[in-house]
C-alpha cells in the first residue's frame, strides 16, 4: 500500500512473509491465487505479502507472472493494507538467472504499468557473498535511474539459503555504508532452510530439516547490527499448528519475530504470535516440563500427575517431585513452588507493569518491586505464592519489545484494529498504544 | 590410489578419516600397524587414510614415521583402495615445528622414494589464522616445485583445534581466491576438539570433551562456503558404538558428513552410517521421545509404555498419552497417530520417490504427494495410517543428498560394491546409482 | 592491588567480575556499598572488583559515583586482595556518554587523587564495533598520557551487549596488532545478556533470559583467540543458587569460566565453581537423566527409580532401565553400568593421575592406562566396575586446564589461602600448586 517514495523501513517489525504463486501451470486464471492474496485484509493479511515468481511458479511461467503480478497488483494494490514484496529469480551460480531478474524488475517498476507505485521492493533469492548481494543491488539501482525512481526508494529483501550467503551476514553493517553501493536499501533477511539444507548437504533420518540454531542466530544478529529485520523461513507441515508455534516461539527467543507463511491460516498463526496475551497464566515445572495451569475461579489448578501433594498435619505438607519426596511447613512449600512457578504475562500485565513503573520513575525512583501473587491448587490442597520481581530501567526496557510490536503493528495495520480490539478489548489496546 | 596429478578433489564425499602411527616406540617392526592399515581394504577401508606422523606418533620418532611412510606406502600404495593423506608435524606457535613440517613434506614428496606417486595430499594439524594456513600452502608449493610436482596438485586438509583457526573458517571462500596462494589445494576441513578444549580452556566435571555445536557448525559452513569436505574430530570411546552413532547422526544434520576413526572397527560404522537404511521404519513420538516400532509381518508394534491404546466401543477409542487422556473415533485416532510417527525412509523407498518424481516432472508437473502408509499396533490395537507428503523440486534436490553420496562411495570405491550388493542387493544398488 | 605498571594480564583466570554501585540514591553515605566492598576478603572477594558507574548507579549520580570511588579506592584500595577495575559510562550511539566516560577516566586517573595506582583497568559497556573500541582504547591511551602513566598499562574490559560487538569479538585478533591502537590493553570480554536481549529484539513469554548459546560461544572463542578472558553476564534470579551453578557447568564447557555476581553469595560461588571437587562421585545415567550416586562406606548408592535390579539366581541379574528388561550375569552387568556410569574426579584424583602419568613420561612412556574402580549399589545389590582410561599426552594437557585455575588462584590470591587449605586440606593443595 505505501509508495516506495514515502517509505524506507516504515515497518520496524515484520511478523509474517507470505508467498504466493504469481502463475498457475494448466489453470485458466493462472494469477487466481494472486487475485486472492491481493484481497486478504486483517490478520489474514500479512505484514509483508511476497508474489512468490521463483519457487512457488514452474520455472515455465515466471514470464507470465510478471505479468500477472503487475495486473493485479495495478487493479488490487491501492487497497492492499500492508506491503508488497515480489520474489524475483536469481542465483548466485547463474549469470543467466541474474540477468533475468533484471529484466523483471525493470519490467515491473515501469511507471507505465501501474504497479510500482504499490509495490515498495523486491526479494532476491539464493544470493551468495556480500559482492553477489551488490550485483542485484546495482541492478534495482539502474532500475530505478531507467524509472524515475528516487535512488535506493525500492527494498531489496534476501534468502539467506547458502553458507557464502551466511557469512555474509557477518559484512552488512559495515558494506551498507559504502558509497558504491545503496544497500540501505535492505529490508528483510529472511532464512531458507529447504535450500540452505541442500547446499550445507546436511542429512536427516526422516528427511526433516534440521533446525539449525546457529543460522537463525547469525540472522537475527546480522539483522541486528545492520538495522534490518530478521524471518525465519517456511514451517511445510502446514497442519502441525503446535509445531508452527513452537517453533515461533524459539524464534522470538533468538530475536527473530518474523516468520515465513505458506497459508492464510499461517498467516493468521503467525501474525498472533509475537503479540502477548489476552491473559497471564502460571507455569508450574516438573521433571523438566512445564505445564501450565488451569484457571478455575481465580485459583491455578495442576492437573499433572509429575507433582504429588498431601497435607500430612497441621500447617505439614509432603510434597513428591518425581523420586524426591519432602516434607515441609506451609512458608517452605510456598518457596518450594515458587522455585518451580513461573508467570506468563499478559498484554494488561506488561502495561501495567511499565505505567507502574513510569510512575515510579516521575516520583524519583529508580526500581521498584512488582509483586505477582496467585493461589495454586495441587490435589485439592491451596497453597500461596508470591513473587516479588525488581524492576530498573534495563527491564524495563527489555519488556518494550513486545509493547514496541504492538505499536508498531497498531500504527502500520488499521484493518488489524478491529482484530485487536476484539483480541484484547478497547481499553487495554488504548493504554497499550500510548505506554512507554 | 589415485596419483595426484588426476585428482584435485577426487572425492566430493569423504565419510571416514582413519589415522595409524606412523612408528611405535620400543617394537622390532616400528611400522608394523602402518602395514596392517595399508592392506585394509572394503568397509574396513576408510575413504582418507591418514598415516599420522604428529599426535600418534611419539615425537622422538617421527623423523623415523616419514621413513616408514615411504616404505609402506612405497610398497603397499599402488594397491590401496581410496586416499592417502598423511599427517605432518605443525604448529601455529613453533617455528622449529613447522620447519619440520616442511622438511618431512620435502622427504615425502621426492619422486626417488617412490611414494608420492600414491599420495593425494597432507595433512595440516594446529593451524592458526588464514595467514598460517598459507604458509603451511606455500611450503606444499616450493615441495611441489623442487620435486616437479603440478603446482597445486598436493592435497592440503587442515586440523581445526584453535580459536584462531575457527575464525579463519570465515575467510577460506575470499583467500582460495588469491593469486598469490594456491589455498585451492585445500581439500579437508577436520575439526579436532581435544586440543580445541585445551585452547578454549574448556572444564567438564567428568572430563569428557564439551560437544562444540557452534564449531561443528562453523565448519560445515566453512566447507560449504568454499567447496570442501568437514569431518567431525575422534570419538575416543571406542567401545561405545552406540553413542557413536548418535555423534554421527547429530553431525550430519549439520552437514558435517564425514568423521575421523581410531580404529577399523569405527571406520566400518564411520562408511555405513550416511548411507540411507536397507529397510524403512516407523518412529513414535511419546513424552518428547522417539521409539522405533518392530516390524512384526508388515505391521508396525510399539512396544514402549509412554502410549496406551483401547478399543471402547465400536469404532471408538481411548489414547493415553503420558497423563494425557482423549476419546477419539478412528479417523481421529489415525490423525492423532500420524501426528506423532515419522517414518525413515530405505535406500529403496528414496530411490522410488525419486523416480515417481522424475516420470511426473517428465510428464510436465511440477509438484506430486508421495503417499506413506502404515498398519501401526498399540496394545493389540491395530490403526492404519497414511500420510501424503508434497514433493516439488526443492524436496528432490534435498533428497538427493544420500544419493549422491551414495553415488560417489559407488564410483570411487570399486572395493566396496561387494559390501553394498550384500547390504542392499544387487537391484537396488543398480537403480541407485543411476537415478538423479 | 597490583599497580597498573607491574601488570598486564595479571590474572590468567577471571572466575568472579563483582559490580558495586558507585553511588546510593537518597543516602547520606552514599558510598557506603562501595566501601564494604572494598573490605570483603577471601571466598567473598571477586578476582575483579567493578565499581559499576555505568547500570548500577543512577543517571544523576554518576559524578558523584566517580568522586566516591575516589575515596574508597585511595582509602582501601592498597589492602584490596585483587583487582580493581571500575564500570564507566559509555554508549556507541552517543558521543555525550562517551565524552562523559571519557571526562571521568580522566578524573580517576589522576594521580592527586589517589586512586589510580590501585586501579587495574576500566571497564567500557555498551562498545559497538571495533571501531567504537578504538574510540575508548583512545581516550585511555590520551589519559595515560596527559597523567603520565606508561601507554597501555591501565586495562580495559568491555561489554558485550549488541550483535555490532558481538561481530567485533571475530576482529580483535587482527586489530590487537595494530600500531594505531593499544587494544593489547583489553583484558575481560563480558556478555550483557539483558540489554543484548533488548538489542537483539527477543522476546520470551515469560520475560526471562534467552540463553544465548552461540553469543557465549563467540565470546570465549573471541577471548581464546586474542588471548583475552571471557565472563558471563549477571544471573538476576539471586534466590536461585542450584540454577547459577548449572549456568557456571554451562559456561565452563564453552571455555567461559568467569561470570557476573551480584552479590557476595554469588561471589563466594562463583569463585568455588571452577575448582576441581574435594570429593570424587559417581553418576549413573536413568532415562537421559544423571544421578549422583550417595557414598556410604565406601560403596555407591543408587537411590533412584530409573534403575531396577534385581538378582535372579546365581551370579544372573534382571536389569530394568525404564521399560527395557534385561536378564545378564555378572560380567554383562558390570559392562552394562559401566556404560551408564561416569566418575567426577576430585582435585585429589586430578593431581594423582597427572603425577602418575608425569611419572609415566619421564620412564619413557607415551600413554598409560589409570583404573577407576568402584562397588555400585542397586536396589541391595552390589556390582563392582570398573574403567580403564588411557592418558596421553593431549588427555593430560586437557586435564591441566583446572590446575592452571587453582595454581592462577593460589598465586594471586593470598586472602584464600585458608579457604582452599580448609576446603582441600593442606597436603593436597600443596601437590597441586606444583604439579603440571
Amino acid at each position: 500500500m505505501s509508495t516506495h517514495t514515502d517509505r524506507l523501513h516504515d515497518r520496524k517489525f515484520v511478523r509474517t512473509f507470505f508467498t504466493t504463486p504469481t502463475a498457475v501451470e494448466g489453470e485458466d486464471d493462472s494469477a487466481k491465487m494472486l487475485r486472492s492474496a491481493a484481497q486478504l485484509r486483517g490478520m489474514e493479511a500479512p505484514d509483508v505479502w511476497v508474489p512468490d515468481n521463483e519457487d512457488a511458479t514452474a520455472p515455465s511461467m515466471r514470464d507470465e507472472g510478471i505479468e500477472n503480478i503487475i495486473d493485479v497488483i495495478s487493479e488490487h494494490g491501492a487497497d492492499y493494507p500492508s506491503e508488497i514484496h515480489p520474489r524475483m529469480v536469481w542465483h548466485r551460480d547463474s549469470p543467466a538467472t541474474r540477468y533475468q531478474g533484471f529484466q523483471h524488475i525493470m519490467e515491473l517498476a515501469d511507471p507505465e504499468n501501474g504497479a510500482i507505485e504499490h509495490i515498495d521492493g523486491v526479494v532476491i533469492p539464493e544470493v551468495g557473498d556480500i559482492d553477489d548481494w551488490k550485483k542485484a543491488d546495482e541492478f534495482i539501482t539502474i532500475v530505478e535511474n531507467e524509472h524515475g525512481l528516487e535512488e535506493g526508494s525500492l527494498a531489496m529483501s534476501v534468502i539467506v539459503e547458502s553458507g557464502e550467503a551466511e557469512l555474509a551476514l557477518g559484512d552488512l553493517r559495515e558494506e551498507m555504508g559504502k558509497p558504491a553501493n545503496n544497500l540501505e536499501r535492505l529490508f528483510l533477511l529472511v532464512d531458507g532452510e529447504v535450500d540452505y539444507t541442500k547446499n550445507m548437504r546436511a542429512i536427516t533420518p526422516t528427511g526433516e530439516l534440521p533446525p539449525w540454531p546457529e543460522l537463525r542466530h547469525n540472522t537475527s544478529r546480522g539483522a541486528s547490527a545492520a538495522g534490518l529485520i530478521a524471518v525465519d523461513g517456511p514451517y511445510d507441515d502446514i497442519r502441525d499448528v503446535e509445531g508452527y508455534h513452537e517453533r515461533m516461539t524459539d524464534n522470538q527467543a533468538k530475536g527473530m519475530l518474523g516468520i515465513w507463511s505458506l497459508t492464510p491460516g499461517q498467516v493468521v498463526e503467525a501474525n498472533k504470535s509475537p503479540l502477548p496475551p489476552k491473559t497471564g497464566s502460571w507455569l508450574l515445572e516438573a521433571n523438566g516440563r512445564e505445564v501450565e495451569l488451569d484457571e478455575e475461579d481465580g485459583q491455578f489448578v495442576y492437573e499433572g500427575d509429575g507433582i504429588e501433594l498431601d497435607e500430612t498435619g497441621d500447617d505439614q505438607y509432603r510434597l513428591r517431585i518425581g523420586s524426591n519426596e519432602r516434607d515441609l511447613d506451609g512458608d517452605e512449600l510456598s518457596e518450594a513452588l515458587l522455585d518451580l512457578a513461573s508467570y506468563i504475562p499478559s498484554l494488561n500485565d506488561i502495561v501495567d507493569s511499565m505505567e507502574e513503573f513510569e510512575a515510579a520513575k516521575e516520583a524519583g525512583k529508580g526500581a521498584i518491586a512488582m509483586e505477582r501473587a496467585a493461589t495454586l491448587v495441587i490435589d485439592g490442597v491451596e497453597v500461596e505464592i508470591s513473587n516479588d520481581r525488581m524492576w530498573d530501567e534495563a527491564t524495563y526496557q527489555a519488556a518494550q519489545t513486545p509493547i514496541n510490536l504492538f505499536q508498531d503493528v497498531y500504527e502500520n495495520r488499521p484493518d488489524q484494529h478491529e482484530d485487536l480490539e476484539e483480541l484484547y478489548g478497547e481499553d487495554i489496546v488504548e493504554r497499550a498504544i500510548v505506554v512507554g
